[in-house]
């Protein structure tokens, strides 16, 4: 395992690859730090004694001890531990870990390669674990480029007037891949690195060039990040963990990009039978990032219920019965969505490459209520703090000689709190709910990240069977002698599995 | 274990004190055949082979094969088996199941005659077992009445201008105690073969004596049952099983009762000692109902999500977004509803008594969704099936020659269903959403049974420790320099028996 | 105008045509009662003084006094005075008026039939003012039969399996049509001097014979009406006026039925160019009725806000946070409603036939938001009143010797209401959320009735152009230079007519 | 009327005594430039002969015409025009129009003034007059000071530990008041000609010092202003008015300031019998400026409305069924807030002052379900543009030679708009998502402005009378034997306005 020096020192030796109003910027610039400060916390927790079990893994390959962010899960209690350290390092920079995106590709690519290779013959698996030890090697941080421009979103890839506007395989040899085209949405992209790349939906047998996976270095050749930082309004004098942390977004542009034959894990184009895959693919990351949405939202609600908590005891609200709903609401959702994950965790199945994989309805259930909350719980930290959140002087202000003893005198509230922990705790809200990063990453990411509510109702309703749930009222209503006994008419992982067989079987 | 004829048979030899529209009735009586039915599939189940994994357990008093209706909580499968067969039958009868409150009496009995004995150096443990030996030889079936009428709901039971508006004891005596007062909402009372009564609230020492337990027989002299019945609408023609069900409420009157010493479990008028745990019991009897509901609820949710469905089919609306969403939606529900009180049994702990008491901010955290939830579980019931299920008429008319061919032809809707599945489909959909008995017991009962949302919401308070989760906010904030490691802010089941503990030795 | 004793007489001379439970039944039959208790009240009150200035109206044909129920809008005022009456008549049942629909068939028939002639050169208004006159000098009550079966959902009504799944003139000849078919959810016509068919959708050019409206005697040769009746509980010694009401519902048929010309509204198979004015009344109909309902939704509101209140006092929880805010959320509801429906009043603009149309927007969304919220109303009603609502012994127990007095004694709650107010509360409230009457018809009519709300959806995006509304945001964007001033994008009644006969033009 | 250059003139001429960061800032710097944007198209509209009819109104005292932004309401009609005004404004800066504050605490002076000059037979109704005299020669911008710090919540103003936490008289004397405190939320304040302060709340007799209310000019002696600006990202290359708007908050500290006594509305201290108009005049300027938020929240809901239609139309899913279902219901919150806001001009009733007041219910009830949904506005704004407009590269990565082809590139959607025209949308989107001052101001302002829901929920139940309310239930539940026609149950302005001078005249 990496200190987080090590790997700073990493990226300092990179191409510099990133463009930002207008110039190149490498990956020491300054905009880059908050974005840094929360990828510091999965390499010190790792190497922290104090959190060995949750945040680090034994390699399957190698039987070292791992980062837990390199790991593939062996087991109902990797995913438990996986879902746990999410929600604990949340909780511990205030809004969304950021290293999940990387892993979550690499559990997903190690059932589906195994798959292609078991159904075609392939000889992608091999390629993909040799990967994987690379990672485990050199503790990698990556970011997962999944979501294509799109174009036209009622079009198919092959039918938009510009054909590279989903990512697509230009040329295929033996030697490896030719691509162009470009992912957004990448968040920590710039100060990662590997890139890896998936699909964004399933392919038709017209969309072959577009079904592609691979993973390269950050800094390839021909690959160009427009980076997009969100940061905490900056802090001169109240230093708060909370006004550190930030993201980095790239727009990733893949300007004919080269990648070896090792580090192509679907090729379409080449390979036509694969195409199918990359629809596989796409769930199946879709499916590991939503259950990493099942910690790290809990643990962002929990962040926003503590800041809603401390600042009505401040307020002197506290004990207020509106308050108590409003928190206890917030609570809950964080409750039912971890609880809900951990079970879907409690009824994963091993598939065939060894890859655990939870259960994809209450994964998505518990995804869909997070996202459909998350906008909601901005607006009870803001209600309970009032409107001075929006409006409060800058810090400044509170230290000025001409106005420091004012504004500090009328900022008191609770007299038994200090004016200095007033302060610092409306600083805190207003980086909450005010600010340029968690008002805007953490409630849109909230939303969208992993897929928006309505993609989880249709995974959902894709993995749910309605006809033997019918039968219930059948039976009921007189229309069925028998009811048979069924727990669950739903699709389990290793059923999933064996439909996408059968179905790659058909074509 | 009983089968339901010799269940029947008991009943029918039971001294008649059942009033009703001005009468007494016996319990052979036809109008409660609807709660009978229900009660039959409990016994019906139990005896049958394939259902002998969840309906049955083991008796930890005699190693016997007994009924999961009378069977201790000894470990966590325990729980989660209950929980499942309380789901599973409640498809077979199409609404709540209506013999856990008996058994959810008698596991906080359980534990809290423990916990007293050890507290007190009283006896009332003995007895509970030689009670339940009592229940497991004989199969019983029972009603826990739990709710006093109250009187003014702002007074404490000593504070009333009647005395008698909470049950309390008039007199405490070396053989047994006298009782006066009343209970109500005492679902399936009218067919139990006992009653066990519990307090409803704490107590003070100020009423000492409303802190009273007991389990009497359910025609024991002085026990008057004032019995409301309800049922589905009779059907001539279209047999089906969600038209046979009903229930059959109580308003039970103690006229002052005589109960045997060993038929006590709590008496703070002979020993103010003991008024303490009246709270206790309460809580515990409600938490075990309400992890009931984790199964019922989920179940019913599922019956009525299965007749929406169906009846989409039949209206050819099935692919529809909203349709999906709606579906979805409720799926939703029940899935989280469910995977929760898992997860509050996967977090069980061991009581002194060596009963398992689940954890109680998931219980509460479900119970609450699901009462939310059941109004609008009826909405999109009676929104999918549109306006006919309120207006369809009666059986006969389908099958009068002067009518009958008519009113068939103009029922058609989808070409490939028959007319009689439509006409059973919505009759179902009509027993749902436009009877006297689920469109007002379930409805009601799925709001109020086990406590309203309210109620779950005070008791996840209680058991929340908002200091340690403030504790975030004061890191990411900067006004405390370390973070401790901390799971999960919450009072666990073993942490909660030793707060109660503490909260007595002080008494 | 007539009383209620000629109203009855009338009705007691009506050719017996109603089908109940196997056997014909009399438009005197007890199981009517509740439905025509209902109907009594709007003969009563146009006859009382002191409601003169709203139940009645002045014909603007005759410029006799008439009954407001057979008023054709002549002003902002007409609708004002309209949706009042309604709202405070449904304060004096308890719940729907049902009076409202023929009224409002004939306001839209009053607008059809003059744009129809004045588009063909038909001579269909003619007949509708000498239909018109009949009505206002006979004080008519009349069903509006719209819904039709409808079979296939995804069909529309000439690729049905079975054609007559929609009515439809089978033969259409100078002296009048003959039609076939059925229409459902008729609420009172069992108790109405007359019927008023009208279409349910938009009809194609291969739908002709499907565009039919006329207005017949509710017994005429042919007519078969197949009733479902729906009660209150019965009460044998509490009278309230709560308890007496209830509806009849019918489903309709039509077999083989021969209309005369001078009562036949519209004639697609006749006249083909009539069959696009099919939608154009189904649609106008829809927006009277849906108006009517932004009158007694709010009414239906407040009566259930006004138990709720009742019954908090009642139970002593009145101040509490919880109940205030609950009240508050239903009173929001129906002041939003009504407010609206007002304000859709005050924007009406007249037609060319003299007739005033309220505005669709408006109307759409008051009516949608009172059918998103019924089921809630019932909820809170049942939240506040406890579970006891659904669980009360019957009205016997309380007035018997044996159990009269414990009964009463255990029912007190709040020491300044005497037993029996008590025990007439909770009845009440029984009527309300526990009855086979409004938590059967309110709740799903609540729903239904006008259409649901994803109907009101569809009908105000119709009427919404969202182009001008984008020019805000291409404005602000800097899309476009200017942004025009323009107060509100929607349709007006005029510009929806104007729009209605363009289309017309072009057919 | 003024020019905008000629207040610009104006501000350029004041003391300056705003700080920022620290330092002293003119009104003349750049970081107001967003707020002054926004006052800008009140003198504009004002001055523009189109929008005369709205923006402008004749002065009842001069008979001259005057800006709408410095008119008393003196009919119906200019409630209306006023909400209108407000709502138009919105649209064209896509925003908060900000100047509505001050004008609305005129009006709440002119009734109080009066009101408190009959009822004691004070003069400071005239020194009102000749103040509004020269707010209307002058063409006055202001800011409205109402919110104190209030330092502990459960405390009343004369029971904090420091007595300086509610702005209070420190020294009553003839010729004027000297006033000590502070208050916040001051939005405008910093380009303002005039502050207004007015007490946040009812006071008590040991209160009286906090009864206080003036208007002095901002940049009077002792006044000193902290401000905290918020803007949109700036740009380089598309212009956009949306780009150009922000605001300017202060914190207003009040260090010992003398106002001259014809600047003095309020002096409880000085004459103890003007205490109780303090609560009267908190309530009274919280109503008009809650009728103001019936204006200015549709407007905004529209511009987030339009903003989600446009980038539905661009994404190519404008004809989605969720989207429009989402669209409709923000078109319906927008349609009833505005509609409910009209309703309670037509209800409005005119003072003794001869000022017209608007209903309270039902402003209240707008003004709430505004608050309720603001969030989910910004949240479907979010949804339906995709996470891209959180994560869009800088503007200059899309003009730079080295990224700006390959950018526009992979920004095409929909092919009929062209690449700047989507750029533009997208980053129209960012300013209202994704931004430090919509997604900031707008959304916490939306939430606390005017006061909470939860503060006009305690309005509106102070104004509505249950009692009348419960007549309904009584009725129906025989409980009582008539029920007297009533239209509603609520306060009336006048009403309201008698009950102060009863409560008044008691004191």
């Amino acid at each position: 395992m990496r200190t987080f020096d090590e790997y700073l020192s990493a990226l300092a030796k990179m191409r510099p690859n990133l463009y930002m109003q207008g110039e190149k910027m490498g990956r020491s610039d300054e905009r880059l730090a908050g974005q840094l400060r929360i990828i510091k916390e999965t390499y010190d927790r790792a190497n922290d004694p104090e959190w060995e079990d949750l945040c680090t893994a034994t390699s399957h390959l190698t039987g070292e001890k791992i980062s837990r962010f390199t790991h593939i899960h062996q087991s109902v209690d990797d995913l438990l531990k996986k879902q746990m350290m999410t929600r604990l390092l949340c909780h511990r920079v205030g809004g969304c870990i950021m290293r999940c995106m990387g892993i979550d590709a690499m559990n997903a690519l190690s059932v589906v390669t195994y798959e292609m290779d078991q159904a075609l013959g392939t000889d992608t698996n091999k390629n993909f674990l040799k990967y994987l030890r690379y990672w485990q090697d050199n503790d990698i941080c990556a970011n997962c480029a999944q979501t294509d421009t799109k174009g036209d979103r009622l079009k198919r890839p092959h039918e938009q007037v510009d054909p590279d506007l989903y990512l697509r395989i230009i040329e295929s040899r033996p030697d490896g891949i030719v691509v162009r085209g470009a992912k957004i949405d990448n968040t920590t992209a710039p100060v990662s690195d590997e890139i890896i790349a998936l699909p964004t939906r399933f392919m038709t047998d017209k969309d072959n060039e577009y079904a592609v996976s691979f993973g390269i270095p950050a800094d390839w050749e021909g690959v160009k990040m427009l980076v997009r930082p969100a940061r905490q309004h900056r802090r001169r004098y109240l230093k708060a963990p909370l006004a550190e942390i930030g993201d980095a977004e790239s727009f990733t542009i893949f300007d004919d990009v080269f990648v070896p034959r090792e580090r192509v894990f679907l090729d379409g184009k080449g390979d036509p039978r694969q195409t199918p895959f990359a629809g596989f693919l796409a769930l199946l990351f879709a499916h590991y990032h939503r259950h990493s949405y099942t910690g790290c939202k809990p643990g962002i609600t929990e962040v926003m219920t503590s800041a809603a908590a401390l600042v009505s005891e401040y307020n002197g609200i506290e004990n207020q019965i509106h308050v108590k709903d409003k928190l206890s609401h917030m609570l809950g959702t964080a409750e039912l969505v971890f609880a809900v994950g951990q079970m879907s965790a409690y009824r994963a199945e091993r598939s065939s490459s060894g890859t655990w994989i939870p259960d994809e309805i209450l994964t998505n259930v518990g995804r869909r209520l997070a996202g459909e909350e998350i906008y909601n719980e901005f607006k009870v930290v803001a209600d309970l703090a009032g409107g001075l959140c929006a409006t409060m002087p800058f810090e400044e202000e509170f230290f000025s000689e001409e106005t420091g003893k004012l504004a500090n005198k009328y900022l008191m509230r609770n007299p038994k709190i200090s004016s200095e922990n007033q302060h610092k705790c409306f600083r805190g809200i207003e980086n909450i709910v005010a600010s340029e990063y968690m008002n805007v990453i953490e409630q849109i990411g909230g939303l969208h990240g992993g897929g928006s509510p309505q993609m989880e109702t249709i995974t959902m309703m894709a993995r749910y069977d309605l006809e033997p749930l019918k039968n219930i009222a059948k039976y009921l209503f007189g229309i069925e002698e028998e009811l048979p006994r069924y727990e669950r008419p739903t699709v389990t992982p290793r059923k999933m599995l064996e439909r996408f067989r059968e179905m790659y079987s058909k074509t």
